[in-house]
């Protein structure tokens, strides 16, 4: 099963430990007490393996989708040649500057032995340690839940964390007779990094933009068909799905790519698909020469990766583990920059190119692997899907079965082994600044553990973590993702310029040709169409002054987007801008726009504004791509969401440094006596919904065997 | 002048642009036009050197510390040798496991030209073109003011950013007679990155502290004799300084060195001296082997960055310059942990060990260069002094003059160059957010602009910058500082056991036992001291409460500190702990301790926090440290800085990826027409204060001179 191999993510899927605004200040320490019978907890440091006892893989339960095998087997290899179709063909030219790989140059580092790239392999490809598949196994968790179980006791299992691996941890353990608590850090919501701005979410149920109708994804939004237990998630709870539209397609005939979206980068405007046609005109803005002045990004970067993808591509089984081993030895203490200096022999305007408009700028110094992994998935090729009425419904539909097991508003402070029992110390929200609020302390046989590590920095272990464990929870790197969420009173990227007239002169007559000959040279047609009103909102004159100190200046303004869906590419602060949730909505012509997602230092910079600030910038970001004009559809209400500012979440994913994989990965797994550790972070799919739900199947099938 | 070459930097300094809480919401927008005539500003894109018609290197007025020279030349080769005598004479033994450099390996990235490491080398060591030192120049200008203009006229010159860099720049044009304005984005103070939290310092003038004698520093803390130009301006100021003490002293013989700081690490408490007479207590808790098991972290790294300093060390002039851009060419592409696992050879685990004592762990994927830079300067035998008072008191000095020029509460949002003039479009702080608010816009010949490139990352700027300075404000890497300062009434850390005894015994009859047998179990001693309650604080029942949620297990509690000055290094979250401002303060007995100072990934784990959830844990990871006892002096108030999240600063300074010297740093420094760039980003010592001096002079000398 090498389908969910070469993949890897980046929507944010997980989970955390917190506090909130909650609870009244009951400020005793209440000690619960298991209630339930409960067998002897014989810890093992096991791997992150099937255990011996849980049943192998099951040929009879192979993965529903057995078509999309292939195509997903090839994307390892060529699908990021997007753009491109003789990828393969083309694997060395773009080598020829760069100095022959010496064997020294790609030795693996010291002190790290080899069972080390073995076993993140393994991880990687999803395989137990006889390389066969695990995802047969957890498919029939997800879907018939955990296997009978000989004659045991049951348990009482903390689990800390509500983010989807804590919740389908504690529905296949409830299921199966265990006791349950699961203990959750927020106060309003649970989910983790699943959080949809919607009316009536359980976030505080309060109304998140202009239009009722209207919802956003802060986390994970884009759903890889490629990923197999996720998608028997969405099939069992039967969730009205649509395609997230990675590419635009058209607006009259949606079933057709348009690829019509923006490149916007050294103050050219290029639709994607004239880039492809014709390079050079963003090219030359790099000042790209040679033979790559003529290629696309995509299409110099699938060659620059032809060596890394010669390891593992048609292979399987043993081979594939081998391969994928044999990539983390060569280049997984390698940083996806001195990967594409030295394999690929780029020069620096070349990967200014390749990191602007392929997003691989502000993680250049990150792991390679990393970015490998995800260019293979986040690619015109895959196919995702997206949850009608947002990611939370899959959230919504997890915690159902098990709500009365869940305490909000519990972070957990310090986590105790004594006695055969773990116990689980929590505070209330307020009661971490030491303004009253609520300790509590539970009590239970096993504990599975899915908040992030970044946040068991600050949790104390009693006694302490293996060593392994303890350098994986400082060292292991986090990642800053942010997003800025706008609103319009009308999908304005769909319209043609016919459209625009028509729009803009029931204005006021001529605005249409005032913001043509940039005219408009203030503020004053914020919000200014009636469709804004009709939602409600009156935009204040003071709010319309300030917004013309930031609206970028008028120069060139592009024609009408016109497209559905799609991303779009800027070498402003925004970076990429998408519309999700780009299909026809009943009963709004709105739309919520990303106005910017940015990741690592991109994101930083928009962190270090309180969420206000970054509205009128961005919206200014995406008129300098889009247009001036679109403001007059701005409702003014936005929305936005930093993981690296989040006390919960304390960074999008764990994405790793070079070298972390092989130094740290086999430690981060491992159960340490009756501890166990879930979450994304706990695969090689850090980011990604499916990694959390590997992890809540392998942990619950570990906890239910032991 | 090697002098000031190999050091480099982390206190703090420099400026920003913004917007603060202030002035009333006069919503016009005040276009303020020069009223003093004005020169036609020439403009030329130069490079950071000396302006051809400014003075040359003047040899009768040198570095006022001839004695320092050798000193601090020798640091760069051997001052890393922290405790070990002899490390340039062990040169190699840690190069054994490695494989041997390959010629390939050590090549330089393709599409950097020769220049370029030049370039960098010269701004390394502070040289001109011709490489001739500048700081006797510079030297001349921050006493002496700029030298006589011949014959033109002033010009009005706007200064973007109030920090050291712009005061200084703005008070040396000032007094040659320019017609100065300084546009500063805070609403309530100035010093950019220099901030001290004080009594009736220009913030709010709120007590930061219980006892109004008690200051701290936010930012820039120590202040290393070895930078020339800072030096100057202390004694320019007659500003009262003492001892900043890196290293603790005896407490009762403060001349002398105590060396007694913990090192707490994998659950080992260990005195400093004590390491250095014994490493092997703290290696063999990380699993060190071989020959680096009975060295310490110090030796270890000073072995291991020998062949780098073998290209610099002794060299002067030419030849210093050289070697700089052979350290470049081979390694300014590299990462720290690059570095120490292919040159040196070390592994994991010594990593580990060296990271975690030496404080590079969280450095580590972040360039080489800067590493190396830092590890020479931050340096057990490098003098570093203090400001009595706090270094905002140099802050006061440079305003004092220029009061009248600043702008507070005008955050840069847009630059804009026409018709031979430059426009700086500004908001206030309310601004922002849409509120209200002013936007006012001022108009100068020519711009120093100060602003990190992080901030400048959201400033438009009409037309374009070129290519190469949009590249390095979108690239360069800003990295995490952050610091929580916890106030105690009593400076427990200078106590004997005795003093211990007594302290403890006035609370309650045996507390002392009590506290040595591990029997205090909850908070109820929080503050429990007289002395906290004649500073006029009452700990809050529910406070004490919450905190014993917080606190560590009560295992071993260490013995007396008994110090004066110093850090301690622990690898919980805090990870560095020092005593600032040591030296007894007449009036006062307690003492505010900078209980966590972290970079990078760490310090981020903190910023997830908001400013009054970091107070307990960080008192929490003293304890640890230091034992619990300490709690009884706590009173609760507590200032804490993260430099990521201000939204002046954007990060604590620029810390550069790997490569980005040669890619970026020859773009940082230049003009472009009538808009110049200063701040410490603009030398290679990002984060020190004579970096940002450094700037000002540069670039005051070329708008004096254009």
């Amino acid at each position: 099963m090498s389908t969910h191999d070469i993949t890897a993510q980046d929507v944010t899927a997980s989970t955390d430990s917190a506090v909130t605004t909650n609870s009244a200040a009951s400020t005793g320490s209440a000690v619960s007490t298991t209630t339930t019978a409960s067998a002897a907890s014989t810890p093992s440091t096991a791997v992150a393996t099937l255990p011996a006892d849980a049943p192998s893989a099951d040929s009879a339960a192979p993965d529903p989708r057995p078509s999309r095998r292939t195509v997903v087997t090839t994307a390892g290899a060529t699908a990021l040649a997007a753009g491109l179709t003789a990828a393969s063909a083309a694997p060395a030219t773009a080598l020829s500057p760069a100095p022959a790989p010496a064997t020294a140059r790609d030795a693996a580092p010291p002190g790290i032995g080899e069972d080390a790239y073995t076993t993140v392999a393994r991880a990687i490809v999803v395989h137990d340690e006889r390389d066969q598949p695990l995802v047969p196994a957890y498919l029939r968790a997800v879907r018939n839940g955990l296997p009978p179980r000989r004659g045991r006791g049951t348990k009482r299992v903390l689990i800390v964390g509500a983010g989807p691996a804590g919740l389908l941890a504690a529905d296949l353990l409830n299921r199966a007779g265990h006791d349950v608590v699961v203990i959750e850090a927020n106060g309003n919501r649970v989910g983790g990094r699943i959080k949809t701005f919607r009316k009536g979410g359980h976030e505080d149920g309060a109304q998140p933009f202009a239009d009722p109708l209207q919802y956003a994804e802060g986390g994970a939004m884009r759903l890889p068909e490629s990923h197999p237990l996720l998608m028997a998630l969405l099939e069992k709870f039967d969730l009205p799905r649509q395609e997230f539209l990675l590419v635009d397609v058209e607006v009259d005939n949606p079933t057709r790519r348009a690829n019509r979206t923006w490149i916007h980068v050294n103050g050219v405007h290029v639709r994607r698909a004239d880039y492809e046609k014709n390079p050079e005109k963003v090219n030359d803005t790099f000042g790209i020469t040679g033979p790559n002045r003529t290629k696309t990004a995509a299409a110099i970067l699938a060659e620059a990766l032809e060596p890394a993808h010669r390891l593992i591509r048609g292979k399987e089984g043993t081979a594939l583990v081998d391969g994928w081993a044999e990539v983390l030895k060569r280049y997984g203490h390698w940083s996806m920059y001195r990967y594409l200096t030295e394999v690929a022999g780029l020069d620096t305007r070349t990967i200014d190119l390749v990191g602007t408009i392929q997003n691989l700028t502000s993680r250049l110094h990150l792991s390679f692997l990393h970015s490998f992994l995800s260019s293979a998935l986040i690619d015109p090729r895959t196919r995702f899907w997206e949850i009608k009425g947002g990611t939370a419904k899959l959230v919504d539909a997890l915690y159902a079965p098990v709500k009365g097991k869940v305490r909000l508003d519990r972070r957990a402070v310090r986590i105790e082994r004594d006695g055969g029992k773990v116990r689980v110390h929590t505070v209330s929200e307020d009661c971490q600044t030491g303004h009253g609020g609520v300790t509590e302390v539970f009590e239970g046989d096993e504990a599975i553990i899915t908040v992030p590590f970044s946040g068991l920095r600050h949790v104390a272990f009693d006694p302490p973590l293996s060593y392994g464990k303890r350098r994986a929870i400082t060292e292991l790197h986090y990642d800053a993702a942010t997003k800025v969420l706008l609103e319009f009173s009308r999908r304005w990227w769909e319209f043609t310029e016919e459209q625009w007239k028509q729009e803009l002169d029931s204005i006021e007559d001529g605005l249409y040709e005032k913001y043509r000959a940039g005219r408009v040279t203030d503020g004053a047609y914020l919000g200014a169409h009636r469709s804004v009103k009709a939602l409600g909102v009156t935009v204040p004159d003071e709010y319309r002054k300030c917004f013309s100190a930031f609206r970028p200046a008028a120069h060139d303004d592009p024609e009408a987007a016109h497209v559905r869906g799609g991303g779009s590419v800027s070498d402003n602060a925004n970076r990429f801008m998408y519309f999700e949730h780009a299909h026809p909505m009943e009963g709004s012509d709105g739309g919520v726009m990303l106005a910017s997602y940015s990741w690592a230092d991109d994101a930083l910079k928009w962190d270090a504004y309180a969420d206000e600030e970054r509205y009128l910038r961005a919206l200014a970001g995406v008129q300098a791509v889009f247009g001036r004009r679109c403001e007059v559809f701005f409702t003014t209400k936005c929305k936005t969401q930093s993981w690296m500012r989040d006390h919960y979440a304390y960074g999008e994913a764990s994405v790793l440094f070079p070298g972390q994989h092989a130094e740290l990965f086999p430690d981060i797994p491992t159960s340490e006596g009756p501890l166990h550790f879930a979450g994304d972070h706990t695969s090689v799919k850090p980011a990604w919904i499916e990694g959390a739900l590997e992890s809540a199947v392998r942990t619950a099938l570990k906890v239910h065997a032991g």
